[in-house]
C-alpha cells in the first residue's frame, strides 16, 4: 500500500456487521466508478450472517486492514464516524469521505470533505441513493448486498430505526436483487445471524459491540441479535465473566450487553455490576433480577439504548 | 416562536456573506417543500453585495435571529458547522440538518441527523444538487440567489476553492436565472462587495470574519474582498487599533485580516503584533513590512489560510 499514495481506504466499523462490510464494498465500488482509487478493508472477523450474504453473491470479503497504515493515508468511513469505533490511529489519517446513519461523535477534519449522513435505518439506503443520484447502473450482486444490509439493520423493517426511505429503497432493490421470496430470504439471514456454532462467548460479546463516551464516562454497549434467546441465556455466567474482564482491561465504567429477540422484538440486558444496575434502574426504569434487566421493546442500540444513556449522563452532569 | 415547537430554524454563519444568507433562504424553502416547517434567520447585518442580490430578485432578507431561542429548538446550519461561528447557545439546541462546504469542527449530535458536506466552492452548489436530486422545480429567483452565491464565493470561478461542480452548476443555473451577461452581473456584484460607503472600520473588519481554535490557541481570521485595495489600505491604522481591541476583548492569540484583491487575486494581510508576525514568517514564509505581509495569491481563507494555520499549529504541538 505504501506506494499507492492516492489510494483511499474504505472501512466500516470494528466488530463489523453486514451493513459495515457491504457498505465498505459498495462504497469503494461507487468511488472507483467516480474516478477515485478506492479499496475496501474490514476491521474484524465476519459474522455468520455476513458470510451467508457473501456466499449468496459469490463474492470475497474485503481484506483485513493491514497493520501500520501510513499516517496521512486517505480514509473513507462508512457506517460509523467515531474514532473509537474505527481503525487504529484514525486521528492521524486524512478522512476524506464519510457515509453514515449514526449521530456525529468526535469527527473533525482539517479540510473540507464529503459527508453524507441521513437518519435512516441503514447505510445501504444512503448508498443506493448515491447510485441513483449519479445515474449508475446497479447489478444484481450490488443490489443483493445492499438489500441484505437493510434487512439486517432494520430487522426486516421491524426495528424502530426503520424509515420510509428504507422501505422504499428496499422495494426498489428487491427486483434488481431478484430475491422473489423476501420472507424466506430473511429467515435464512436471521438463522445465519443466530448461528453461533463455534463462536466463543468472548467472540459473541464482541460481534456487535461499540464503545461510547458519555460525558466523562466510557461505556461499552453490545448487542446479540438472535432467534434463540434461551440458547444465549445459557451462557450468562460466561458473559458476566467476559464483561468483568473487559471492563478492567479497558477501564470502562460499565458494559451493557443486550440479548435481542429478533422474532419478538424484545431486549433482555445482562447487568454485571453496580454501575450498570443503577443505569438500568434510572435510565431505563428496569429492575434487575439474576443479572438480567428487561429493557422491553428497546431493540435498537442507536435509536433507543444510546440516546437514553446520553440523556441520562447529560442530565447528571 | 415559543409555540411553534416543530419549527426548524435555518441559519448561516455570523457576519453573513451572500452564500450564508441565500443558503439559509433556499434551504428553508427546500425543507418546506420536503414537508419540514422551516424558517430562515440571519446572524448579523447584510453586506452591500447581499443587499444588491436581494434587490435584484426583489426579496426580503431573513429576519434577524431573535434573542433567547428556547433550548432544544431544532436548528439547520448552512455554510458553517462550528459553534463559535453560529448562534448563541448552539450546544443547547438540537442540530438536525447541516449543509456545508467547510471542514468539520466541533459538531456533535445526540441523534442521527442530515448532513451534506461536499468540498466544493459554495454551499449553493450543494443546494442546487439537492433540488435536482429531489426533482424540485427551480424558479428564476432561487436560481439567481444560488448563482450569485457561487459567483461571490468562487470570485467568478477564479478562486482556488472553485471545483468543476461549481462551474457545471453555474452553467445549469445561468439560463434559469436569465442572467445573459454574466461578466456584467459579476462586475456589479464585485462593485457592491467593494462598496464600503458608510461602513465603519470596525464593521469592515467583521464583515467576513471567523474565529478558529488551533490546538490551544484562539485566532480570528478576517477577509476584506475588494476591487480597490488602496482604499482599504488607507484605513490600516484604524484596522490595527480595532484588531488590538478585539484581541484584548476576546482574549485571542492573534488576528489576521487579509485584504484580498478580487480582480488580481492577491492577498495583503495586516499584521498587528508579534504572534501574527511569527505566524506570517513561519506558516506563510512572508516578511512583514509596515504591518503588512504579502501572502501572494492565497486568496482563500478556507482552502489556503486556515489549512496553513492548522498545519503550523499541529506541527508545533
Amino acid at each position: 500500500m505504501g506506494d499507492k499514495k492516492d489510494e483511499v481506504i474504505v472501512v466500516g466499523h470494528r466488530n463489523p456487521d453486514t451493513d459495515a462490510i457491504t457498505a465498505a464494498m459498495v462504497y469503494a465500488d461507487f468511488l472507483r466508478r467516480m474516478g477515485v482509487n478506492a479499496k475496501a478493508y474490514r476491521l474484524g472477523e465476519l459474522n455468520n450472517e455476513t458470510k451467508f450474504v457473501l456466499k449468496t453473491v459469490d463474492m470475497e470479503a474485503p481484506d483485513m486492514i493491514p497493520d501500520n497504515v501510513p499516517e496521512g493515508t486517505q480514509v473513507a468511513l462508512v457506517d460509523h464516524n467515531e474514532s473509537q469505533q474505527s481503525m487504529e490511529n484514525l486521528k492521524k489519517m486524512r478522512v476524506s469521505h464519510v457515509v453514515d446513519h449514526h449521530k456525529i461523535g468526535d469527527l473533525t477534519t482539517s479540510e473540507p470533505v464529503y459527508l453524507r449522513f441521513e437518519p435512516v435505518g441503514c447505510t445501504a439506503t444512503i448508498l443506493t441513493k448515491l447510485f441513483r443520484e449519479n445515474n449508475l447502473d446497479m447489478d444484481q450482486k450490488t443490489a443483493t448486498l445492499l438489500l441484505s444490509a437493510i434487512l439486517s439493520d432494520t430487522l426486516h423493517f421491524q426495528s424502530p430505526t426503520t424509515t420510509d426511505d428504507d422501505r422504499k429503497i428496499g422495494e426498489y432493490l428487491q427486483p434488481i436483487a431478484k430475491i422473489d421470496d423476501l420472507k424466506s430470504y430473511v429467515n435464512k439471514l436471521f438463522e445465519a445471524k443466530s448461528d453461533l456454532t463455534g463462536f466463543s462467548t468472548h467472540k459473541v460479546l464482541f460481534l456487535d459491540y461499540k464503545t461510547f463516551q458519555f460525558n466523562n464516562e466510557q461505556w461499552g454497549v453490545g448487542t446479540g441479535e438472535t432467534c434463540n434467546v434461551d440458547k444465549m441465556l445459557e451462557r450468562k455466567d460466561e458473559f458476566l465473566k467476559e464483561i468483568d474482564e473487559e471492563k478492567k482491561k479497558h477501564n470502562l465504567n460499565g458494559i451493557l450487553f443486550s440479548i435481542v429477540d429478533i422474532i419478538n422484538q424484545k431486549n433482555l440486558t445482562i447487568i454485571s455490576g453496580e454501575n450498570e444496575e443503577k443505569v438500568a434502574r434510572e435510565a431505563f426504569q428496569a429492575d434487575v433480577k439474576d443479572h438480567i434487566a428487561d429493557f422491553g421493546s428497546r431493540v435498537s442500540r442507536k435509536k433507543q439504548i444510546v440516546p437514553a444513556l446520553e440523556a441520562y449522563f447529560n442530565q447528571k452532569s
